[in-house]
């Protein structure tokens, strides 16, 4: 039997050089343990994704045909799978193939094409490659027979996703025929909830349909607002999980030592999420939520050239989150907790962000907003009483001002500090409806948790302080208070207004959210939808009606807000993210 | 001879009911004026580009077949050509083919597929559309034979095209076996520098080489950064233009009515601009320049509701030219610029601001920015003193704090007032290496001249003073000082920093954008490339190699800020805009 190194690498798009020198790296490695057989993820010599990069910067073609050639002489005595953007050299056709080349003894003896282009989502192939219209050659290796997908290739078996199949023809069947002993999946997958057990479920039955051994090796590395998870695994023929590699990290291991080893998944991965059914518990999906933001943190940090974050600490949830978050990800001295109160902010808002602080060992500092806020009202104040036209009788402007204002001052200090940045705390509940500030909350060089929805906010909030070494860092206060952003005084009650006051409850909110992104609900569908807020609250037809055209009214408005969103991690099954869901600004939904 | 109409419409994306209405006024419109074949562009139902809209907002295309059977029913004694999308129906393809409905006494007789589907620069319909694998039928009416482009159909002409034809199918030589007297070309085609003079030899001459009447249909409007100039033309079989429709507005022409009507196209437009070679001459793209950014705010402002524009006013060029074209697009007094001038703001400066508002009869404003931001500093100040660590000697932070104290006050006037928008003045140059402020003169609800490189402001500010009605607006002095932000003293000098002192100069900037944009020129190419300043001055190696390092170094830091850019016009033939080039933030360019 051949030993076989999986080699779950970290690269950087176009980065060629430092790309290439960790593959011959992992290549020698592989080598001195005598491996037969090293495998690396799609496209792991010119990175992904590479987007419009190469169109710009066509010398990195070059240089990576050229490694690509350094590579491959490295090969003596070792057969080595390298994923690379291949040139198609023909002007009728799509600038690449996505290939996976197997070198051996120092000559490239086969190349494997991606067939299956997926095009929706965050994946856009067709606008890079060209798709193989031919099943790949599987290859031999000491006797044993292998065949190669390219990621997608391996996702449309039809007894598997029956009607939900995207493509005409299965690669897997076609490269069956050829009776391969191995199939062998090159990826570059990334973590969305509800994933892992689609792919855990999918890998084993096509092993068991097919009595096939099946290695999966997928890329671990953030780019571009995508964390990939790596974990890649290795089933046997009877479908059975034989070994998994490390999650949100690079790994390197050779088969001869596996001895049966199944590294964890982080809790609740494992199990299945039905991601056609909507349920207000997040469970399964909390501490991979948390993994994944983490890793694209710190991955999105170092790959930048940072070391610090900076944050406003409000004493409420998505700040307090943000902080845990940061410290996890840079440790706790590389963050900085800035409490910023107005006149209006509560004694215990104050007071919660600094515990907060404390309890995480963050660095904290408190600087309070009126000094600089007078000044400016005086001059706006001025202002306003020469611009008198078509002046609101009520308007945002001071609350906003509050919020700039601050993010005025994050900014200042992180230009104050090298490695720095500010960070955005916008939620994707409040992102939805434009609910966030430009230049104010929504305003950072990261937004950690712009696709965690509320409610699943503080499901996390409960599982960080219950799971983290650490336990109960985020005061209990932070996760039982209703969210508002302190940002004026409701003149009935006399105290600050809460953010479902002035939108609707975040529980409503979220369903509609899950509804939209999954099922593409309209206006109708949502009015004759039962919500699991009506099991519990009685909710009239009038008001459900004006919540939903509320969300539509302010989501249609905000969809400028989601165009100037800071970087971020895409964790659920769909988000506003730019890099997923493309809406022009000029555009109706209704 | 057949009566036609030219419907040059413009549309909103998603928006059917006011979308069909629309076409079903013209219709009616046409159906009056006793015409035979009324012509509408591509796409005109569910309007263009429309994303990924429908993948959420399902309703939208049950709501466009819906509306498109209306429309059918509307057409007794006419025939209709309308664009529509085309669900396939099939999971194993896109979501919808191209298409135009040939609609005729309430039938649709006849549909036209898309063939060709351009996925480059901010085309992307790959993502979307299906591409037709056969050629259209043409369709008779009254004994006169008609065939169906849409857009991109008729763009892969070889003996055009030559080398650069970039498919492997010329749907116009196959479409003109079938011998139709006439080409009708369907299209949604914006316009950008240099593409007009293209379009009109390419038309002209597919329709002498087959010798068949060309009629193009494009429709006006913007949307999603993109202006899109219509411009309908009709050409003879000799290939004479003997008709063209307005630039940049709606049109609607009947064909009995022409007597040889060719309206006139922006200065300059009707020439050929050598888009294969640089010029540091603008001369034939200023005038289309600067109507396609005063249609695109226009038409952004009016789509999205709002009617006012709040600018800050610096007396340097970005703001000024901003200026014009605002007050040139929403009218004098719609628009607000406001000088803050600081503490080392020269008086010519403030003096240039306030003559630029007086000669534009815009609302002017003065909010010196002392009074704020001293108070900031000391908050500052007391929270450096405590966070130490790490501390630049030389920071940027009091810098952009006005840049930002600025934006802020700019927000806050739009949000104190209905219907306006702040401005974000950032020009392609600067932004191209980030050489602009997060949350100060980047930030805003449009940024008008985000592709427009300072060169060709320059020209464009010059072109302007010779060509409005009203001479000389932006003063003379405006357009001979050096570019600088005013955020800083040379202790050297004692004067304010310029930008070209902390950058490099302009010139030698723009000719490397235009080179790395449209020729992908790297590192070694740029070296050896002899730069129009090098004609003009001297310029060693070394300082040559410093700029080209520092114009790689300073645009791959600056890919995360076009990544946040506020929704602006394309007009360069290659621009940073995310709607067409996509460079993920983590990637690496050398």
């Amino acid at each position: 039997m051949n030993k076989i190194a999986i080699a779950q690498i970290n690269t950087i798009a176009g980065n060629i050089s430092s790309n290439s020198q960790k593959i011959i790296d992992c290549i020698n490695n592989a080598k001195k343990n005598n491996v037969d057989l090293i495998i690396f993820p799609e496209l792991a010599l010119m990175g992904y994704p590479f987007g419009d990069i190469f169109i710009r910067h066509k010398s990195i073609i070059t240089k990576q045909l050229k490694a690509l050639e350094e590579i491959t002489s490295d090969t003596k005595g070792i057969t080595a799978l390298v994923g690379f953007a291949e040139p198609t050299c023909d002007a009728n056709k799509k600038p690449f193939y996505n290939s996976v080349a197997v070198m051996q003894n120092g000559k490239i003896i086969n190349i494997a094409r991606k067939r299956l282009l997926p095009n929706y989502s965050e994946f856009n192939d067709y606008r890079y490659f060209e798709p193989s219209k031919e099943p790949s050659k599987i290859f031999e290796l000491n006797g044993e027979k292998y065949g190669i997908l390219v990621c997608e290739d391996s996702f449309n078996d039809k007894s598997f996703f029956k009607s939900d199949a995207l493509y005409g023809v299965d690669p897997v069947e076609e490269l069956m025929k050829q009776k391969p002993d191995t199939l062998i999946n090159c990826s570059c997958s990334p973590s969305r909830c509800g994933k892992e057990y689609i792919k855990h479920s999918l890998f084993s039955s096509i092993a068991k349909k097919y009595s096939v051994n099946y290695i999966y090796v997928n890329q671990s590395g953030y780019a571009d607002n995508l964390s990939f998870d790596g974990t890649s695994r290795i089933y046997d023929k009877s479908g059975e999980l034989i070994f998994r590699a490390k999650t949100f990290e690079e790994d390197f291991v050779i088969t001869s030592d596996l001895k049966g080893k199944i590294n964890t998944l982080p809790v609740g991965m494992e199990k299945e999420i039905n991601i056609n059914e909507f349920t207000p518990e997040y469970t399964n999906d909390l501490d991979r939520t948390y993994k994944s933001i983490v890793f694209g943190i710190k991955e999105y940090f170092k790959k930048n050239g940072f070391k610090k974050a900076v944050l406003g600490l409000s004493g409420g949830l998505d700040s307090s989150i943000c902080a845990v978050l940061l410290a996890d990800a840079l440790g706790k001295d590389n963050v900085w907790g800035i409490s910023m109160p107005s006149r209006i902010t509560s004694k215990e808002s104050k007071d919660d962000a600094k515990i907060l602080a404390e309890n995480l060992g963050i660095n904290f500092l408190e600087i309070p907003l009126a000094d600089a806020i007078d000044p400016l009202k005086n001059m706006l104040n001025s202002a306003f009483e020469i611009i008198k036209t078509d002046k609101y009788e009520k308007s945002t402007t001071i609350e906003n001002l509050q919020a700039r204002l601050r993010a005025t001052l994050l900014w200042s200090i992180s230009n104050e500090h090298k490695q720095m940045l500010p960070i955005a705390t916008s939620d994707k509940s409040e992102a939805y409806i434009g609910y966030a500030t430009v230049n104010g909350d929504m305003s950072g060089g990261f937004a950690p948790i712009a696709d965690v929805t509320k409610t699943k906010l503080f499901a996390l909030g409960r599982f960080l302080n219950e799971n983290r070494a650490q336990k109960n860092a985020i005061p209990q206060a932070i996760l039982e208070k209703p969210p508002g952003a302190e940002l004026k005084i409701n003149p009935k009650t006399g105290k600050t207004v809460c953010a479902e006051e002035e939108n609707m409850p975040y529980e409503f909110l979220d369903e509609i959210i899950w509804f939209v992104e999954n099922k593409g609900f309209g206006f109708d569908e949502l009015l004759n939808h039962k919500f699991y807020y009506e099991k519990n609250n009685t909710l009239s037809i009038k008001e459900k009606t004006e919540w939903i055209n509320k969300f539509f009214r302010k989501s249609q408005f905000a969809v400028y807000k989601w165009h100037i969103l800071p970087p971020s991690v895409v964790v659920d099954i769909h988000s506003i993210n730019s890099v997923e869901y493309r809406q022009p600004i000029i555009s109706r939904i209704n």
